[in-house]
């Protein structure tokens, strides 16, 4: 083996240190980082890899540089793990938090040439469009956009989606469970309407998330498009078989 | 049922009308659209509403405008789906174009106090870290940064992976296969070196893979961080049962 053993490059060297450093003194959104000087002695670092690091790991928002205040650990993020996680709600309250909704509209519409296209709906079939911004903790996370099945759920337009959720509306009032689908992940830029609604500057990147949910019939449920503040949220996949998915994998995923 | 059916605002029309115009000619990468007034007039939209709709699917990476010479399709994106796609190579080979590598650095290092906590490695361990750029058919797509549990795979340093592939190597000359693994996805932004590499400006929204792979006896394999052109990539996912998938599912992720 030709172990020659250089030493990993000072930003990297720093940026693994100050994650170690989170997890070894178990620190937690919104913790404060220690000063600069104070860090980068502790992690053998100069400031200016330090520095570096910090950028970086502001980039993948899981730290917050506030202006002559410090440096803050991020809350912890939701995350959508593909394999397990089925709304929204449920990801936020897996991070003990509280998942709410704000409607923008709510309304009546009949597919067009493209929705029917690809749903595989009838054109002219009935769907209930539902637009909310979805909140943890009442801060706003993302911006739904679905497109439901109409004939399975008659006068869903009497509920209110502002205190209800959708999956538990289906369930309880029409006896629809979502058993299987297809997620595809993009990015984009928020538009005008979108920087408004998430409080993010207009042209920042967003995740685009859009998926078809099915009933255990193959039926569709619904269409659901999806924008996303890449600060709030996350997404993770365990691959291969669920059940082997090692302990120190699943902590990983969730840290 | 509540069946007042307003219209669906103009800029979304234009969209799906776009989309429904692409799959009914079966344009692909790198077709041509229509010119505005034409296609505007055909889908019977306002040429602002196309407008919009067109810097909307520009922003998702599906048409790229070139000044002058009009709207492009973008071609074909290889997909990770989370469930079925296990290498880069295999997903960028299942779309019919060619995966390569071009090596930045590989060399032995030992894991650090960081890694070891990440991966469960001890402190310490032998690592063979593995840098490369993964093309498909020639451009660059992801920069992906392997670290690989060396005790696996004495002489892997002896392998030139700009022509051998990293699982094809452990496979065939350690018999190691990956078998399952817990994946990360978030956004980031390109810092100058991954611009440079990646050719695209630095600060660049890119999405930021982390991955932990474990053989079938829970044998950590590699931990691998990916920093990819979200142009030309795409993630997916089939929830639920995968044998239960619809055919329509299952089209819609590859389109």
């Amino acid at each position: 083996m030709a172990a020659s053993v250089p030493a990993t490059p000072p930003r990297d060297r720093a940026e693994e240190g100050i994650l170690y450093y989170i997890q070894r003194y178990r620190l937690m959104g919104v913790d404060r980082l220690p000063a600069e000087r104070v860090l980068a002695e502790k992690l053998g670092v100069s400031r200016t890899a330090l520095r570096a690091a910090i950028g970086r790991l502001e980039a993948a928002h899981m730290l917050e540089c506030r202006h002559g205040a410090g440096t803050f650990i991020c809350p912890v993020k939701p995350v959508n793990i593909f394999e397990e996680t089925y709304s929204f709600s449920d990801s936020v309250r897996a991070v003990g938090r509280t998942p709410g909704s704000r409607v923008i509209s709510a309304r009546w519409k009949k597919a067009d040439a493209g929705l029917a296209e690809r749903t595989g709906l009838a054109e002219g079939a009935p769907v209930f469009e539902l637009c909310r911004v979805r909140l943890a903790d009442g801060s706003p996370v993302s911006i739904e956009t679905s497109s439901i099945n109409g004939v399975l759920c008659p006068d869903i337009d009497r509920h209110d989606f502002s205190s209800e959720e959708l999956y538990a509306v289906l369930d309880r009032s029409y006896g629809i469970t979502v058993e299987h689908g297809a997620e595809r992940i993009s990015i984009s830029r928020a538009n005008a309407d979108e920087s408004n609604r998430l409080g993010i500057p207009k042209g920042a990147p967003v995740f685009f998330e859009s998926a078809l949910e099915y009933d255990a019939q193959h039926t569709l449920v619904e269409y659901v498009k999806t924008v996303i503040n890449p600060a709030l949220y996350r997404f993770a996949s365990v691959g291969g078989k669920r059940e082997v998915v090692s302990e120190g994998a699943r902590a990983w995923l969730n840290a």
